[in-house]
């Protein structure tokens, strides 16, 4: 891990070369799951919203290497932060961020939070400031559990999932697919598992109706990135033309910034899209012995057929497995006695 | 444990045989409190309702045995799970126990799952739904912590607490006493010691108002396994003749199937049971040196008096301690290197 | 640690003699983090109301010294406690403390509580029923984490801290301010310092607006230490002249008792307050290169000024990272070999 990183907040916080490393001591770690790394060490796991499996497998892999994982709910409304500097708080917040992650940093070895965007608008939401003022004010390392704009824990578990079963994914193609679903959800995961399929290089085809293009920032820096690793980002306006011949079908529902801060002018609009934007066997029959993958949960009938979720097909369970094994391995290289 | 046994769901999960040797394991548990059986092992706990002395006799069982306790507290509305297969999750539901149970199934050894009833209907709900579902699509084994029909590691405890006083239970007269209480209350903890009275052979005085008759099922369950065990099961409508010459005194408030979707309909008909159906030590009188038990949290002067709690009858927090010990029993059993 | 001591209830629960070897012990800890004292033991805390430095420090704490920390988070209205001796419960109350406390003795070695008061009147407020009737009732030692007379873990972090700083605190001035803050704040905090500052001998200046007296016994018992270890309180209602020449600033919002069942109308009263009890850097200029305290969380602006915290004689995150310090030290006192 080079010198300079300090933080995992984004795909982007890891070079190809140091996400490789990486992913190579994940699947180490999943053969041979117990190491000391950690002993004597706490990890704090801060969470304002809700989480199943990212609790369980943070919780876990501290464990797994001898450390010892705290989990802090923060309660909507209970505790909330300032995270506005010079600011006189005499309003809602108790706290500013500042404080509170100079704190904890006395008391455990690594942060890591989850805050989800709360949708007062994408300019402000798309700055993470609470994950951000956390990376800024904390003295130990801080690790995105999921914002705005990333869910990079989620994405190292899906090359994990993607170089076991199709090796180096260098030009593999995969379906980066939008999926309708009654609400309208945030864009952490296509973002994450874009920027980082782009940084390995793949062929990445971003099957979404006109409408609901992800962030300009995460689409250039994809370009980029994927430019830089020989391979390239094509949009598709038609998930039976991005299926053809594709390796992976990765599909997640998200928002439209367009209606960011109008979520039910959204659900309305979208009603059309209902039946062609659910990833059915018929798609699946068009890939290369392709895959399906989706970061769960998934809504069943709904973004997904039960077809492809109780097929062989589905690479779902292990990608959420991976969850774990991506994350002991993150934990080691951040806190091992090497770094 | 048989081999076809690999969840503990309800009493009959054990035979009579395989019931005294866990009793027996957890007595020698009780003297000798730490073991490594579960070292390297993590057990999941869920809990889709409030908890204190379940949530923390089971934290503590984990960590004695050396193994990781995780606690997952299911919001009441921020998570749910739809069970019903087949069905187009477009409504309130976001995930399906099929994909929970077999994500967290790679997390854990174990899973340990309370999710009491939803009230909207005895034929629905006495079919656990949630921790069947949990049973089915588990790959790791599933451990009730309470449901609609059962609370098998209370019945576990009371039937310790039971040996610990009156030695071989077999033929020793219990009574299992409804009490009034101000609200309708679930049926699990008298389903559970029931069957399990009735598996060690006990005679049976099942003590209630006309009306607030148990499940069917549990009925003949318990008839079947006492004629087996050479015990027996009787009703009483009168708690003082059951009372006469009895060993134990059981007593928990339990709801009317009846009328089971009204609760305060039946709050506001069993008001004339207030005083006849709280136990005094005038009932205590009755027995023959008999002690009393209650599964706790307990009303005072509502299901039982004052005096009775605070004598040397009341085995009550011998039967909330013995669920650490039956739980730690439980656990080495199901996970333990022979099993 | 005195033989009679079983309970760390207050500053009091603890001689002067007893708190300078507590702290000394805390600052070898601070040094060398780890411990085997608890091996094999369990610290369960119940927190009544939200946490997070407590929360944090405590399980820390136990995990540093080879304990398992058990974290049970009382819901607001799913779980309440009578702590009324002899009454009838049908009312709102599901379970009585004295059976709480019996039960969860049996599970862990050790109970900490944090009950907040309830604001129906601070003749009940004071006698703190929840952390009493724990101490009472419980088998096993009952440390408070936070009631309405006493932050007592708050109060020996913050000795260390000025121990640090100034050496032996006897005849050292300390200024213990009230500031403004938008809303009625309770009075443990002050409280605890007050007592634990005169226990020290040290020269206590207590700085508020007339109204905001703290409680008459808190007064007599700091005033009575404070002679017998040769120091002094004095009130002063002018914070600058409380701040001449003073080695510490310690601020803190309180209550007034006066007001204390209509906040809404203390809120009314102090406006005119606001800008008077602010502690800024010109107070900090007036003392003897004295440094700042607070308990945290704090709010800029409107208690301290920025200028204040973001400068070097704040004392705050040392003063938060001491909890962890002086709760072991506390912990192995209280659970160790020798006590």
């Amino acid at each position: 891990m080079s010198q300079s990183m300090r933080h995992f907040l984004s795909p982007t916080s890891l070079s190809p070369a140091e996400t490789r490393d990486l992913l190579e001591l994940a699947a180490e770690l999943k053969k041979d799951r117990f190491r000391d790394t950690l002993r004597g060490r706490s990890v704090g796991m801060l969470f304002f919203n809700p989480s199943l499996r990212t609790r369980t497998s943070m919780d876990i892999a501290v464990q797994q290497l001898g450390g010892h994982p705290l989990t802090l709910n923060i309660g909507q409304g209970t505790w909330s932060l300032e995270h506005r500097e010079g600011v006189v708080m005499d309003g809602e917040f108790a706290e500013h961020i500042k404080d509170a992650a100079r704190v904890l940093s006395r008391y455990v070895d690594l942060l890591a939070v989850r805050s989800f965007p709360e949708r007062k608008g994408w300019g402000v939401d798309r700055r993470d400031p609470i994950i951000n003022g956390f990376a800024r004010w904390s003295d130990v390392p801080v690790v995105n559990l999921e914002g705005a704009m990333h869910h990079p824990c989620q994405s190292l578990a899906d090359m994990l999932t993607i170089r076991e079963r199709v090796g180096d994914p260098k030009g593999a193609p995969i379906v980066i697919s939008w999926a309708w679903h009654p609400r309208a959800l945030p864009m952490a995961v296509p973002n994450s598992i874009l920027v980082e399929a782009a940084k390995a290089g793949m062929d990445i085809r971003l099957a979404h109706p006109p409408g609901w293009e992800l962030d300009h920032e995460i689409m250039e820096t994809s370009r980029e990135l994927a430019a830089a690793g020989g391979g390239n980002v094509k949009v598709y306006h038609d998930l039976n033309e991005a299926a053809q011949g594709a390796r992976v079908v990765y599909a997640k529902s998200w928002g439209s910034i367009q209606h960011y801060t109008h979520p039910e002018e959204e659900v309305r609009i979208k009603q059309p899209l209902r039946n062609l934007w659910r990833i059915t066997m018929d798609h699946m029959r068009r890939t290369d012995d392709g895959f399906f993958m989706h970061c769960l949960p998934v809504r069943r009938g709904v973004v997904v057929d039960d077809e492809v979720l109780d097929s062989p097909c589905n690479a779902a369970y292990d990608e959420a497995e991976n969850r774990l094994h991506v994350q002991k391995a993150l934990l080691a290289t951040m806190l091992g006695q090497g770094s």
